[in-house]
């Protein structure tokens, strides 16, 4: 057996973090050798011996944080969102001088929403409709989820590469709204329930039959597989990756 | 065994009208005695013997069959839609020189749709979040469906009685509408997919928990046993029944 | 605004008992007086001024802790399973001395487990074909579930008082068991994946339809609305009364 | 656009033949040069000019008309079940002689199912658990499916690419065979419901979390999209080709 990787956390304290601080302890193939909270010093992690970080602090500091891993030579495992065009290119730039060094940032380490985002760029190829239901709690202050949003992408991509043009709708009568948002011209409905956490149901349909792709988050534990195949992965995958697919065996596409 | 119940079908050749003739000639304990078109003479029926008339012509024409059915005796199952309140007072009117007579007006004879309903209105009293997601073939010029409106309007009473009030929802951006319509206080989401025939699905949710009253139409074959429920209860049930559910054992409520 | 209504938790340290504190705790209308735990003096809640007692201990102990509730006037809310038709014997008997207090027996306080039953019981009178399929976590020792027991129970109720026989099942060859337990007649399938807690969909088929109820507890808090309702309508019911859904508003049947 | 291509089909009066006959009248890029039934000449085919025969027939004859079709040259996609080994390399030995044309055997033309069950082997390395739910009418004689065999197998080739192990499983009593039928290691379970035509849910679940992939087939037309598919895309795939994923855009794996 091999020495576990030793890994540090940025964030440390924060939901994620702390999550992740354990899933990292549970694993037997790592080893947190620093968690590190917004009062505590960085350099703790190299001075550790880290020679993976997981950022999941808030936007005004990761890309900071990156850069420092970058320049010292540690992978990073991103879980940051409201990265720009002109951020990720910084970085690229700086990964230019680490040939070696691997960067992941993931907007979203549910495995399983990222399986279903793939499914249904496959699946939007062989059918004439595509919808989409996502589900959330009713404190979520945004509609749609931004998975969901990142899913008409996927759909809109499929039906593109396929050649399929607009969806049929012979919709004449709509007063209130029901039929929902249009995304890269993909119906979006959002229900917001107590009791739910996060959830996003696919549907699309064809003369006869009926596909469906549904994934359910229960649970914030349900990120750290996706944090910890990062963790994995990411020395193995030198160069900025973004999106957690880039380390799936999802097929080339 | 008794002798079966001569029926007579006014709007025979149409595509619910000549379901509901197959319906009847399969059925044991019912006669079709006459299959009444728009060319035909009503008065067939008469001369046929019929004790039931199924009306299943258009709303033009459906007030004016039923109160000639009263006149004569002949008990009246319903399924055109657009009746208004002046239209039910005449034939309760009508009704009250008759009153062994037995009239049922049926906007929806699916039991499956009239079920789900009343349970909706029933669990409406114990949950704090309800929605209605409803989903129908592309064809459909309307939206939402009038079973989902009906539906919004039963969890609203069903809230109303239990005391509850708004329900929690902090979406603060929704630039798109993807949180759809909202009747009667009820968020409602219209799909349309190819494919698909008539469903609705009722979501309740609470803390920590989730409802789901279901109802799929794959065929128009499923209003049939409605059809014959009203057929075989309509003579007990003298005066004027205005919804399926009201010769069904749902429970006192 | 009435007096807040004066409870003891017997079990208080359990993994129900410490939920119960806190719902109770969190309800304006319920005061928690006493939180007894095994090496406590259950009379400190006499002592405290409990008019109601919760009890949520172990089968061994319940009834002993029933009978001294209704020997003091105090009326119980009991949520402990295992009881004989012996043992309610006796609990009848004792409130024979005491007409004014009640107590409630309930084998599941997940109100929408119980709603889910009690539609399934109606449900059945109209459809040809009824299965469940339960599904729980992996490390659930039993299948299937009592809740799915039930259920079975609860429709072969309904599908007798229809005069419905046998479901229809051409099934030749099912070398593997594939088709699952029959329970009272019907076909019950237990699921058992990690990530879910537990859950319940009932399906009935109809010519040309389907209905589905399905009921998802995701959480131990899912059963904490059940137990506030036994507690505040406790009073309100004298006499022994086995079932949550005795205190809820499902219609008579 | 380029001339339709001429197309015949074997076993025309058939179910599943006149579905195809009809499928192909109605698209632009293909022409029906002939319909062949039991009785008729297939050599009626080569005198029509088919370029391409769909062969809907009975086992006892397929293999001979594929072997038919390849000695003239034609292309045949084929959906008759029941081919052996043996039957196979015949089919690749005559196929040596004729480089150019192609032959698609496909066991199941629902491009939903097909996908289903691509997607199941794809997500069955992320998840610890996983079961099917087939669910079919009531008429169907055999339990499980042998669509739901067949994506136990790909399940269970995921789960070993991924190193995985047996899933967690609880289970001590178990009376009355509710975990239903174990095929490669993956629980399958069974239910037959009127008013339902061929269904099939594949669950997965991890820690916190649920996949849930479905596919409805409400009508025999839902296989007509993947008979037209195989007719395009015959020509272009050369040698033999069993099953209609070899022809899908579904990624390396």
């Amino acid at each position: 057996m091999t020495d576990p990787i030793p890994v540090a956390v940025l964030g440390a304290p924060g939901r994620m973090g702390s999550a992740a601080v354990r899933a990292i302890e549970a694993a037997d193939d790592l080893e947190l050798v620093a968690g590190i909270g917004p009062d505590d010093d960085r350099d703790d992690a190299l001075r550790a011996g880290a020679r993976v970080v997981v950022d999941l602090t808030v936007p005004s500091v990761t890309k900071d944080n990156v850069l420092w891993a970058v320049s010292n030579g540690i992978h990073a495992v991103v879980g940051a969102t409201g990265w720009t065009e002109e951020s990720l290119a910084e970085v690229r730039e700086a990964l230019g001088d680490a040939p070696s060094t691997g960067v992941l940032i993931a907007p979203n380490f549910a495995i399983g929403a990222v399986l279903a985002m793939r499914f249904a760029e496959v699946a939007a190829h062989y059918y004439e409709s595509a919808e989409i239901v996502e589900l959330h709690h009713p404190d979520k202050v945004d509609a749609p989820s931004g998975t969901a949003r990142h899913t008409a992408a996927a759909i809109a991509r499929g039906r593109a590469a396929a050649g399929l043009g607009a969806m049929p709708d012979a919709t004449a009568s709509d007063p209130d709204g029901a039929r929902g948002a249009v995304v890269d011209g993909v119906h979006v409905h959002a229900v917001r329930l107590r009791g739910l956490v996060a959830h996003e149901e696919i549907l699309f349909g064809g003369v006869g039959e009926q596909m469906t792709i549904r994934h359910d988050s229960f649970d914030r534990a349900s990120f750290m597989p996706g944090v910890l195949l990062g963790v994995r992965e990411v020395a193995s995958h030198p160069g900025l990756t973004v999106g957690l697919d880039g380390y799936m065996d999802l097929g080339a596409h």
